[in-house]
């Protein structure tokens, strides 16, 4: 595999042999390494001296189940910290077949125009772009499609990432033509910044993934199948509602913030959860079920139409629909569905999206439970109005505009859908990770209220801060591998899986890894990371919730009660 | 002497006893101190933990020349570190007759009502208020002078101020009625959410300071009256063009930052120099010389008056000048006054809102140069439209929302008027100060470019660390003692002056200090100030200005080329 490399200073790339050091990393891993090793973590994040970074992880492009996942990595302008996004979608396996270890995007061109890069067999070229400037993804993409194909790999920005706002994301083609996002931390500002509209990716000249030895490659991959499949969680829970499961789960847990993290549950909630909306994707023969990228056996993603049976949104996910429904008092999902199709239209991160229409409520430019009021909020963005720039710049910045002091923000990042005061595992994970608030970097959610993996007390302290602390490590490997982070429930509760995992690897790559080994993985991308953001101005004072979690939560009326000291040993290893 | 302390949750007062370890202390090193006592650091500025203090300096109060200065402290919305701003006005010396060691203002009333606070010989008490709510400045302090009487002392806030923007300065009423700024830092923002809308102080039933040794006292004032005059920058350049002597001077020595600091020099800067305004003044019947509180023998201020002879601007300042003139490209001296009217009027920090339009240029909102738009975008601040509340956040908020990399801050604060790269002292206290870029916190323009107490090459690097450390720990005493800080261009040349300060305040308090004294109490300032930052989250790496200054800068074509570890040694003492 190589190391594509474009300067966008002066147009050029080149094709580089992977140093040794990075050989063995991929996916989040990769990112991180290149991203410390190569950007000023004092650099401004729109400036030349950041760069943007595509890695698929060490599974992807095998048959290994859901290994199609990409990284995408970058100092980020909505955290000023070091950033690893993570899509689905068709990139990451095309890239990965195409033999590209990591796509490194450095320096800014001059001027106003834009650009488009072009990844084949051959290498990677760069295009002027100008008739796809200012449009939306969709529309993006089915140009792509009409010009190059329908299997054209795609990743791009809307209008968001073109106006460089910190919320951005890029979009990742999926299997049908529609949208995935790297949706955390701005980085479809970065990829603005450079210059760059979207990125096509061509492996139709390419064959598969040369493994090292085949035959034990395909029996831990059918182990680990199994595994995803016959977890409840992954088996079943996800397969039939998706992520949405989650809203009827956690609203019983108390957890569910509601009206800007003013409660854990919502008298709205049984109507826009997972079962209402699988119930009404089937009256509307939309898809209850679909996988966002080839070999995804959990298939959690859905296409979700409107009363006249016409397409909507894809990937219609829990913390979206937590943040645009309950976070805002909004109790209708089919509003909800087209904040979602405007959030991956213009390339703007629906959960900072979300949480910045409840700064935006709170401070009062609407009212909470507003749903045509904030769909127009959300065009501003679009628009790039000035309002629209304060909202596509995020919750923070929002709350700054409007003197709002009731912000939910760690490092600037929307805190997402689980309340920290009925999920503290999480909590510890929002406080602690390097991304700024981000459930997915140790999902404490599936122990805390799931029982997978055994259980800990949400609503207590005990056990919290190991909790979070092992899943951040297990987290930033699986993100490493290019699997979804989803089959982290069969890890937890099938040994056997977690060993299949270990088997893959060692099979594709001939190697005789072990166990600790990939701890040590986690342990080395969280270092990383971490001396990034310390170089770049973070202390552990950035290690905090805001203020106002010290207000009691109903229904179970705790409080965010960690001190200092025991947030600070959750990444002390 | 006593505490006054104002509690907006519960809407009471009190009167306290000043407690031993701060009775040594006045003006910034009393609200330093009681900031980092009584506030958390990592507290929201705009939240009801945070306080808003008030201190009159050591020696504010008594006939001591130039001592009438007021300090304002608290967390600061702009920077997110401890802050003390710095004003003329009459309001200091009213304080202090009344006994007032420092008011201090904490919590946050309920609700959107605004009140108002009214301090005499009895004490501080609480009132409602609705006609001034919405009022600028102006308009203020006329009613209030309707309803109180000519003599009474004012501190309010405008528009920004009300809308809680993190550029909003207090406004503090001088002899004529016209406005002195505690300008930068946001703390207008921090009054506004605390809905006060103004102070008034009424000294009339008070007598003057009592004195341990009158008659040391007067031969003490004297001597450093007499220093004040003797010396050319106090006695002679300063009355004579206030200081907007200083285009001119800057513009010689390649300076002057230009077009966003893009050069050293500005082709307009002769229509904008302090010479050009006092032909002006004069020729229109200003006031070319005024005095910002009573006492003032430097009489640094004007009144500026428009072609029919009619009020624009008082206190009309080299780095508001500067700012809206060479930063942005504009050399018509009237569009500037009027600039600056509408800032004293809505109550923003003018040197921010200067910067601010400087980053609203480079981001094509008008162009460079375009007077009427510059005063129709101030507008929009006052209006509180979307587009005035990114601009009335500062130039950092503003360069995020336009996504502009090119924005000339250091913590958050904008910049002001003297090149880092040609005026490296300066540079160096930009980049160290707990305050966020400020020439006040150690002015070495004075020795790099007026060659006063001394002479540093401005280009150089020699010399230039030791010279920023001084001035800062002097200046932290000197904003102590009430006494403006222009009485350190006569300190530094004539040390019978520095001598007769310790005299008066000696005389004043019947102590013995000695110069080792004042240092320690400006070092004391800023290793208070330095622990409030690091406990709110500073580092090292906040020490430091954006990457652009790498850039170079003509006419001298020098870059800011300081290493890290130079910058650290500034305040290692």
């Amino acid at each position: 595999m190589k190391i594509y490399r474009v300067n966008m200073t002066t147009l050029t790339t080149s094709v580089e042999e992977v140093p040794e050091k990075w050989r063995g990393l991929g996916g989040r891993a990769l990112t991180s390494a290149i991203v410390a090793e190569e950007v000023d973590p004092t650099c401004h994040p729109l400036g030349p001296n950041n760069k943007l970074v595509f890695a698929p992880g060490l599974l992807t492009g095998t048959t290994a189940p859901n290994s199609g996942r990409l990284s995408v990595g970058a100092k980020s302008p909505l955290t000023g910290g070091i950033k690893e996004s993570n899509a689905g979608g068709t990139a990451s396996q095309k890239l990965a077949k195409l033999g590209v270890k990591a796509l490194i995007i450095e320096g800014q061109p001059k001027g106003d125009g834009f650009y488009s890069l072009h990844v084949n067999e051959e290498g990677v070229s760069i295009a002027e772009e100008t008739e796809l400037i200012g449009k939306g993804n969709y529309e993006v993409i089915g140009k792509l499609i009409a010009r190059f194909g329908e299997k054209i790999g795609v990743l791009t920005i809307g209008q968001a990432g073109e106006n460089r706002m910190s919320a951005a994301n890029i979009s990742v083609k999926d299997p049908d033509g529609n949208i995935r996002s790297a949706g955390r931390g701005g980085l479809g500002g970065v990829m603005g910044s450079k210059k760059i509209k979207y990125i096509t990716i061509d492996d139709s000249k390419t064959g598969s993934i040369e493994l090292a030895d085949p035959e034990k490659f395909k029996q831990a991959a059918k182990v680990f199948g199994k595994a995803l499949l016959d977890h409840p969680v992954t088996g079943q829970g996800l397969p039939q509602y998706g992520t949405n499961v989650l809203v009827n789960i956690l609203n019983e847990a108390g957890g569910l913030p509601t009206q800007n993290f003013r409660r854990g549950n919502f008298a709205g909630a049984e109507k826009i959860s997972g079962e209402t909306m699988h119930d009404t994707i089937v009256s509307r023969k939309g898809k209850p079920t679909h996988g966002c990228h080839v070999g995804c056996v959990i298939r959690c993603s859905q296409v979700y139409n409107d009363k006249d049976g016409n397409y909507v949104t894809a990937g219609f996910e829990y913390e979206t629909i937590w943040g645009f429904g309950a976070g805002c008092l909004i109790d209708d999902l089919d509003i909800i569905a087209q904040a979602d199709h405007l959030c991956d239209d213009m390339g703007i991160d629906s959960i900072e999206a979300a949480v910045t229409m409840q700064v935006a409520m709170e401070g009062q430019i609407i009212p909470f439970g507003d749903g045509p009021g904030m769909l127009n909020l959300l065009k501003e963005i679009e628009k790039g109005s000035y309002l629209g720039r304060i909202l596509g710049n995020g919750a923070a910045m929002t709350g700054k505009a409007l003197g709002v002091t009731r912000v939910p923000t760690v490092k600037g990042q929307g805190i997402p859908a689980y309340d920290p005061r009925a999920v503290k595992g999480v909590g510890l994970t929002y406080a602690t990770t390097p991304m700024g608030a981000d459930h997915t970097a140790g999902y404490a959610v599936t122990t805390n209220i799931l029982k997978v993996g055994g259980y800990v007390d949400p609503l207590g302290k005990e056990g919290n801060v190991e909790l979070s602390r092992n899943l951040q490590i297990a987290t930033a490997a699986i993100d490493s591998t290019g699997l979804c982070l989803f089959v982290a429930f069969a890890i937890l509760d099938i040994p056997e899986a977690f060993q299949a995992i270990i088997d893959m690897i060692n099979a594709q790559y001939g190697l005789s890894l072990t166990a600790d080994d990939v701890t040590e993985l986690g342990k080395f991308v969280l270092r990383t990371e971490r001396a990034f953001n310390k170089a770049a101005g973070f202390t552990e004072k950035h290690d905090r919730l805001p203020e106002f979690f010290a207000e009691e939560c109903a229904p179970h009326n705790t409080t965010w009660d960690f001190t200092d000291e025991e947030i600070d040993e959750v990444l002390n290893f």
